[in-house]
């Protein structure tokens, strides 16, 4: 895992507001500056939703979420699926395969029964088809009017590969970027689902296990996978940005080499957003060797689901800690880590 | 991990309500209606909130709980001392020693800076006390107005001690029932302390890290323990009569060996709340072969904090199921389990 630069900054704001949820500068600020200080081990200062942990001669992975995503169902998936996936999705860009899951679930009153037991049972069938089990959970109860009906933290554990060692501080000026697919899909469904803004669009979340993409990478590019992440909140800006700033080296993304669906780029356009920063639930970002980047690209286009896979960018010595987006014309823009909170509550 | 009883019953409760998350009766059902047969394993079939999952060679111990205590701070603690002691407990009474902390925060907009720094700082150093860190964290903000300021679901990791064999398929006639102290201190303090009551006390909530009793008991009685768990929503009364219902024996309580302090058994018979049922957040009960019994009890009560331990209880074969309380005078009474939520939102 990378050191992050020791932040001499007192967190000051006086109070939180969504924008510190967002997956952007105000929540790497709020985790730097409030939670790492706090809490201070070597562990945490990764700066990590997940942390490897070493027992008995073996690496564990452990990763934990909330989800409080609005509505709860939304075209391609549910709170329940995101809940599995995106937990599962942690351990996976950890290069971990999952031994179990739990999850705590803050229900609001009122809630019906039917709506608990779906997403339940859509917790089931994720952890199915993910490979795993939710193995044990708590359960609380808040009174009418708070919760939203429901939200969901689950955590993972997981067994990580002993042929990885992934983290920013692997990764190496000519290293190659690695988009498993189209992004923003989930970000711009959930915000559509809402149902505020008189656009429709035919589009569905990505919400999916990215293992199977995961393991047929990892098969081809062995220890050539030198870093991992799953754009969620703050999208592929945020997690490249971050990347940039962790390894303290440059990031160059080819901007139209991004895969994004039309449907996604237009509710973009419409809507002043940038793709770039709109979560996605099913996509993963791996830098590898370049050595063994063509390898790396066909065996994730080999897995039903991969085909739009692309190599999106490269890692450069300058300019260190930056995000770099350059287009065929020669364009070139600095890509900042989301700011503001565009978004809220879409996971 | 005893088999529980199937239920061929559906829940059909058609909406949930607080009750449900009182750790009674209610959400017992809830469990064993709508959890268990959507999720259904092996592991979760023992209706914990942690399982043990064996890899490598391990028995590693993961448990998870969401903290929605109102108000956030009360007297002896706050919601980030419950949310790693209630943690590090858990594991504690499923004999395993804590390898990492993980905690998810959903936070509420508006609130001020300085209450969750306040928050994630006690929480540091409530892990330090438990000799763990916290490793890793997610954060969610929602919309003011939602989540009371802040809730906290927080995930343990431990490594199970190789010299137990923890159950309730492994208590046995003539064991005996250990509890570390006085019951009730909990959900008094924080009942109290919504200021809803015209009624005051000198009473602090009791949440610490059971592990130094825990480490003297299995030092002092080894495979000799059968079974522990700490008394948390639903009180002794209802961990006991999980303990009789999963062992499929009778639990003989001797109600007047249960400390309980006056100024808890005074605030329940104002309230008309029985001790028995009252949440503590510091305590655990663990079933003793009765050969080692006394010299379980003097290892606990030689640990500082630990002078109240007492035995109170023994298991029966009969009446299977049940939880019977006795009294010196010969009187007898069926203990059910909780029924109804007396002290929402205490943890």
């Amino acid at each position: 895992m990378a050191t992050p630069i020791p932040s001499v900054i007192r967190f000051d704001d006086p109070q939180i507001e969504l924008v510190h949820g967002a997956g952007g500068k105000a929540t790497r600020r709020l985790i730097e500056t409030l939670f790492v200080p706090a809490l201070a081990n070597e562990a945490l200062a990764a700066l990590a939703d997940g942390a490897v942990l070493e027992a008995g001669g073996l690496r564990l992975a452990i990763t934990t979420d909330a989800f409080v995503v609005k509505p709860l169902r939304f075209p391609g998936g549910s709170i329940g699926e995101l809940a599995v996936n995106g937990t599962v999705n942690d351990l996976a860009v950890s290069g971990a395969k999952p031994l179990g899951l739990v999850a705590a679930f803050i229900i609001e009153a009122g809630l019906p029964g039917d709506v608990l037991r779906s997403e339940v049972e859509t917790m089931a069938r994720a952890a199915a088809r993910a490979g795993v089990a939710v193995v044990g959970g708590d359960t609380k109860v808040v009174e009418h009017g708070k919760a939203d009906g429901l939200y969901i933290a689950t955590t993972g554990l997981g067994l990580v590969d002993p042929r990885l060692r992934l983290g920013a501080d692997q990764v190496r000026p000519g290293d190659r970027i690695l988009l498993s697919g189209p992004i923003g899909d989930h970000g711009i469904t959930v915000l559509l689902a809402r149902g505020e803004l008189d656009l429709e669009a035919d589009l569905e979340s990505d919400t999916r296990p990215v293992t199977p993409f995961v393991e047929a990478l990892i098969d081809a590019a062995g220890a050539g996978v030198r870093w991992m992440r799953d754009p969620t909140r703050g999208g592929v800006a945020s997690a490249l940005n971050e990347l940039a700033r962790d390894a303290r080296l440059g990031v160059l993304l080819y901007e139209e080499a991004v895969p994004v669906r039309d449907v996604v780029r237009g509710a973009c356009e419409i809507l002043g957003l940038d793709p770039l920063y709109i979560a996605c639930e099913g996509q993963f970002l791996a830098v590898v060797d370049s050595a063994v980047a063509d390898a790396a690209l066909e065996a994730v286009r080999g897995v039903p689901g991969g085909e739009l896979a692309a190599i999106v960018g490269e890692v450069r010595a300058e300019p260190a800690g930056t995000l770099l987006a350059v287009t065929s014309y020669g364009g070139m823009r600095v890509v900042d880590m989301l700011v503001g909170d565009p978004l809220p509550r879409i996971c």
